[in-house]
């Protein structure tokens, strides 16, 4: 199938968008934030939690759910969706992150790549072909292409080496795909290189996806050449397909991808450090374990509006977490989901309004300082 | 406050009944099964949960709030219901229970109980007065009294100085006890000694108290001599008031007590088994880590008509709990409460209908040989 993308509203000014992407499990309007279901549920959270959550889209793992449970288990329960009782849209990442990440590598061919599972050791070995095979399985409404991924810092020809195997496997990956009711999304790679990141993709374009990523980004590099490598893809890339900065970000970071012209995100942040005890809140981040939450009677946010906020004061959610209760965790996990959720639904009516640029300000300043440090290693692929 | 404890519905036969209880927080229909709370929280779930699954009375402890956050912390903020945002009736066990089986025992005087933190090895010293105390602070809806538990299998001498000891206490509770907002319930005791237990309830009733509970069962002796305990106990207990049975049990323990004239229960066994993977269903335990389950897309219970057996299979619940994802644990405490909680439903309907021997013997078939393996160490103080 064609991914139906219609922009709604372009800013005046600038190159974000407000767009609504129709996908075969129902439409997403974007700017979208994809809670982490890496292996088919957001942690500590249920389904139905995700509908109250107003999720209208989330993201799951084919690396993660091949190993555990095997897509052909969840193929015969039904699909993902079944599987996982989610009825709307699911984008599944193809792996490529995860195998050159979180497994044992063992050996990158031209023909696929070998490894060993970070779970129990078996030794796997995925073609872009099969990943192609393993998402058709899943049923997802988006699946995206194995891609060949490099750490940073890396070399030049490290990058292009990598990132020329990434556009082989994008092709072989395109010709297998048969699905009408899955798209297939191309991710655009060449570490911060910005003569690498052209080429692939204008020749990804020529070949012409209804999806592409801006993928190998956030895992380390300065800010800026991140945001240069960003503003130079969405520059290049059809305006009328979806654009998806792959693994990103804090709020500030969200925001001002958005105003470069990206579409669709996805990160562990809000569920991992909801986990952890840290709350995003209209006035920065709050850890629920500081000594200081212990008599605190307000609310997490007082202005927020989700279940947590409006049911639990800051001392009863510290001792949750002091008490080891996991009913602490899934709270916080709810009211961070709900603070990036909401935080989606302001850059759209702000995109609406002209008034981006504002917003931009306001979260950056409440947030980029304290994030910036936390962001290091909360793009890691080993849980959300 | 004097508890208004209606009788609605009595056994033709037996001496079960369907009562009412009318608590400051709400009222309470038995027989009623209390879900625990022991630090102010049913694992894995929120309060919003507990009202999803019709709970009307919970239970929490005194010993753990008072450890952690302390009472004193819990009243700032506006008392234990505020606290944990859960506005039906709660039950507060005194923490004589744990203090003895859980805590490090330093000494027991006529005075009260030396013991360290089972957290922290910290030393404190509580009194009946100061329990009585405590649980004014938490503004529970029923207190419990200070008792001395004492370990089965244990002496004649022994069960009767701790039974001796533990009316003495129940005296000057009934003394220290002020609030018009509360009811104080007594625990009989005197091991598995008839005699004990008929002149500690004797004595207990003399002093006159609005509840009564049935304590040091469920600790290892054997299920004849428990239920000759129980019996003889509500044959003395006065009509008009409710009777609880501590720590009490199994669905089929459940009936019959209930078929003894017990109004009142409370045990960690389905949130606990829930946590661990067990489920309680219309056709007995089901083990969801069990192999078998990795391919079932059966509902856990067909017949269940709680949201996770209407949305999930049995291969997506052992998929979560072999990932070690906390959604799985969650879902099976909910669906275990929901059991437990429907069961009582079932109960209160075969006692109007007389029919309650039926069930019984339903009941005891499904579960009494899976589950009394399992319930050793079910009582147990350290968890729910």
């Amino acid at each position: 199938m064609s991914a139906l993308f219609t922009i709604k509203k372009e800013s005046e000014t600038g190159k974000s968008r407000v767009g609504c992407l129709q996908l075969p499990h129902g439409s997403v309007t974007t700017p979208a934030f994809m809670p982490v279901a890496t292996s088919g549920v957001v942690k500590m959270l249920t389904s139905e939690d995700l509908l109250n959550l107003g999720a209208s889209i989330i993201l799951s793992n084919a690396y993660h759910l091949h190993l555990k449970p095997g897509e052909d288990l969840i193929a015969a329960i039904g699909g993902l969706h079944r599987f996982m009782s989610w009825q709307r849209p699911i984008l599944t990442d193809s792996g490529g992150f995860q195998v050159f990440s979180l497994a044992q590598l063992r050996s990158v061919t031209e023909e696929g790549v070998l490894f060993r599972s970070h779970y129990d050791g078996s030794e796997h070995f995925l073609t872009p072909e099969k990943v192609v095979q393993i998402q058709a399985k899943l049923g997802s409404d988006i699946a995206m292409v194995l891609d060949d991924v490099v750490p940073h810092p890396c070399s030049f020809e490290q990058a292009k080496v990598a990132m020329e195997r990434s556009l082989r496997w994008a092709k072989r990956s395109l010709a297998a795909h048969s699905s009408d009711q899955q798209v297939l999304g191309a991710i655009g790679h060449g570490s911060v290189f910005p003569e690498l990141r052209r080429e692939c993709l204008l020749r990804l374009c020529e070949l012409g996806f209804d999806a592409y990523a801006i993928g190998g980004l956030s895992v380390g590099e300065p800010k800026d050449l991140m945001w240069q490598m960003v503003d130079l893809s969405t520059d290049l890339l059809p305006k009328d397909k979806p654009r998806y900065l792959m693994g990103v970000g804090t709020p500030a970071d969200i925001v001002t991808a958005v105003s470069l012209g990206v579409d669709l995100f996805d990160c562990v942040l809000p569920t991992r450090m909801g986990r952890t005890g840290t709350a995003f809140t209209s006035f920065g981040l709050v850890s629920i374990t500081n000594a200081a939450m212990r008599r605190d009677e307000r609310a997490l946010d007082p202005q927020c509006l989700c279940p947590c906020c409006q049911h639990f004061s800051r001392a009863y959610l510290h001792h949750l977490f002091h008490c080891g209760e996991a009913t602490g965790p899934r709270l916080l996990t709810y009211h961070n989901l709900f603070f990036f959720l909401r935080l989606m639904e302001r850059i759209a009516d702000a995109i609406a309004k002209n008034s981006l640029d504002a917003l931009q300000r306001d979260i950056t300043e409440l947030y980029l300082a304290s994030a910036a440090t936390r962001h290091q290693g909360a793009g890691g692929p080993s849980d959300q």
